[in-house]
């Protein structure tokens, strides 16, 4: 059952001129080349809400959730007074009681690749164009986070309690089901060129997101030495990487992009989300708990199977047994960090940090397939180092 | 806090033509008049799927199945396996452990109303052009069934175990979830010039099931004395009149239909839906276990505030303060006949039967604003018939 983690990692040598960047950590600079950000950034703001023009990440998101939150707020103010209150506190707009709080709906990540793969492909007019469909992304995204806490008994996102904590499961799966349907509705309902087009394939990734949180499910509840490394690295595409790469595809098609353009974009997209699942996966048990709210550890006290862990207990080694045995029982307090040490003696720490480099590479390659001027992908590169960086 | 049934039955005297039906009882023959169908059935096949003329229900029924059977089984195959095996359960075309089963997938009163309503408005040809529409329909009512039943913990369909008491909650809520964007998208990716306008309007009535089955929620869970009649009713509106409507609204949208025809038959639905809802809260109370599956006095066990049991309870009548204080202890065995009794002694029997009988009326005059020729109208009067013919 114990498989090699090179035999189990995909690989297509030759493929990949970016290749070279495989070899860096995660989290550090962008690979040199002809895609890497010009170190002055581009050429200031162009006036128009949600275009970035060779900005830095954070000022990207600021505007996408700029251009995004009206729309946002008008289809959760179309939704029936008892859910447009769950999907208020959801978003963090209100607090339970419907009083009004501070905190924002996320980073916007997904609606600012929907707006930046626009401009990148149709520039600013096609990401003005595009702000309808980057907030419907984030209500598809927000609608499986709602189902997702409720079926993983999640208690807390965001820093708060989760919406089924608070509303009952029935509430949370209502606005949930409420929060697709807005989602697939408004989009339809656009009367731009590329609305049929991005609907259908919107739809297509739910049926996706629902398949990878099926697998994670069904993983979850087997023993830990029936589970093969690419079984959860196809988990994490279709859970993590499906949407990004769709939010990047339906941005090209509002660009009117080429079909292998959109394919490219979408390969581009997947292969960020899965860098950022490993990067994500290794914060869950090393850390921070400072910047993440997981304390360290956490991920392994859950006797969670995320990527290293797999990593870890199919690489054949001494450590991998010790990892067995210690996921073989019940937690026990203190013990995170003897099952941390097993996880990087097993390697699956180096593992999980050159695989995470090398989907960035992947993801720059299709990035330059879609995009070949430097100029134009700039955006779309800063939003793949932003979702990565976190490792730093 | 107890109201007269008269004070909280909307009623609007002289705007209904075929107001005389209001005092037949429901399940006996159409009230005569222009709509009535003739005696000796229509013109007899057109030869084309899913069009019936002058028909009997069973017989359209049967060839809407015919016509959307293939579209719905392509869109469950069109699932990865693990959802399509609960997909495939739950329509009753393969067994838990994935054998072939016999059983269909239910009446298929939805998808006949699409295509009756498109035949009735555009021929022949509208409704064999909706037969994708119509499955999509279904789909969208089997995704609310999958999670009606987690959420209200029904242990039974159809039947048959629920697919969450089978393949637990998380892969009925996917499964449901799947179903819905499988819907949307397919509805959205139809090259039909009215499937972005009828995508639209069937995720706005997505969004009032869940509105219907949260407020059902929410009033199961309060005091009987704090339910109003007309709560009720808002919420059997929106839980089953807002899909039979939208259903005959798709029909009418695909046979290229104006906004007044369209809307009269979304009014027509609604109203024959609301129709089936007392007949079947009639059912739960006085029977007849032997068609349904559900014993005599089923929902008064339950102590279910369906529609007599909340008109009774608000009757201000001597037998409705009896049947508060059943309500508001638990249910003993045997106790079904006194409380039935009472519901019956307040007036309630009485009052669903002859408010069935009026939204049937509403129903046949809104067909009527929408369908002026009546041998056009048979089908569509056939099947709502049909659906409140269950009492007799």
């Amino acid at each position: 059952m114990a498989e090699s983690m090179t035999e189990t990692t995909p690989r297509t040598p030759g493929a990949q001129p970016q290749r070279a960047a495989a070899t860096q950590r995660p989290g550090s600079a962008a690979p040199a080349g002809p895609l890497s950000r010009p170190p002055g950034g581009g050429e200031g703001d162009s006036g128009t809400a949600g275009v970035p023009d060779g900005q830095d990440a954070a000022l990207i998101l600021d505007r996408a959730r700029a251009a995004v939150d009206p729309e946002l707020r008008s289809a959760i103010a179309s939704l029936p007074a008892a859910m447009r209150r769950i999907a208020s506190y959801h978003f963090g707009w209100e607090q339970a009681d419907g009083t009004p709080a501070a905190g924002h709906a996320g980073k916007a990540i997904r609606p600012a690749l929907v707006l930046t793969a626009a401009a990148a492909l149709g520039g600013p007019r096609a990401a003005a164009g595009a702000a309808r469909a980057a907030a419907v992304v984030e209500l598809v995204h927000n609608f499986t986070l709602l189902h997702d806490d409720v079926m993983d008994r999640d208690a807390t996102r965001r820093h708060r309690p989760t919406a089924w904590t608070v509303f009952g499961d029935a509430g949370a799966i209502l606005v949930g089901d409420a929060l697709q349907a807005l989602a697939l509705g408004l989009l339809a309902a656009d009367p731009h060129p590329a609305a049929a087009a991005a609907t259908a394939r919107l739809a297509a990734c739910v049926v996706e997101l629902c398949e990878g949180q099926q697998a994670d499910t069904a993983l979850e509840r087997r023993a830990p030495e029936e589970v093969a490394l690419d079984e959860v690295l196809a988990m994490a595409e279709a859970k993590t990487g499906a949407l990004i790469g769709c939010a990047c595809a339906v941005g090209a098609l509002y660009a009117g992009a080429a079909g292998e353009e959109v394919e490219a974009l979408d390969a581009f997209g997947r292969q960020a989300g899965l860098a950022f699942q490993l990067i994500d996966d290794v914060i869950g048990i090393w850390g921070d708990p400072g910047r993440t709210g997981k304390p360290a550890g956490a991920d392994l006290a859950a006797r969670k199977k995320s990527l290293p862990v797999v990593a870890a207990l199919t690489s054949g080694t001494p450590a991998a047994a010790e990892l067995a045995e210690l996921y073989a029982r019940p937690h026990q307090e203190g013990e995170e960090e003897r099952a941390a040490l097993a996880v990087e003696r097993a390697g699956a720490r180096d593992w999980a940090q050159s695989q995470a480099a090398d989907r960035m590479a992947r993801a720059v390659h299709e990035l330059s397939r879609a995009v070949p001027d430097p100029a134009a992908a700039d955006g779309l590169l800063a939003l793949a180092e932003f979702v990565t960086r976190r490792t730093s």
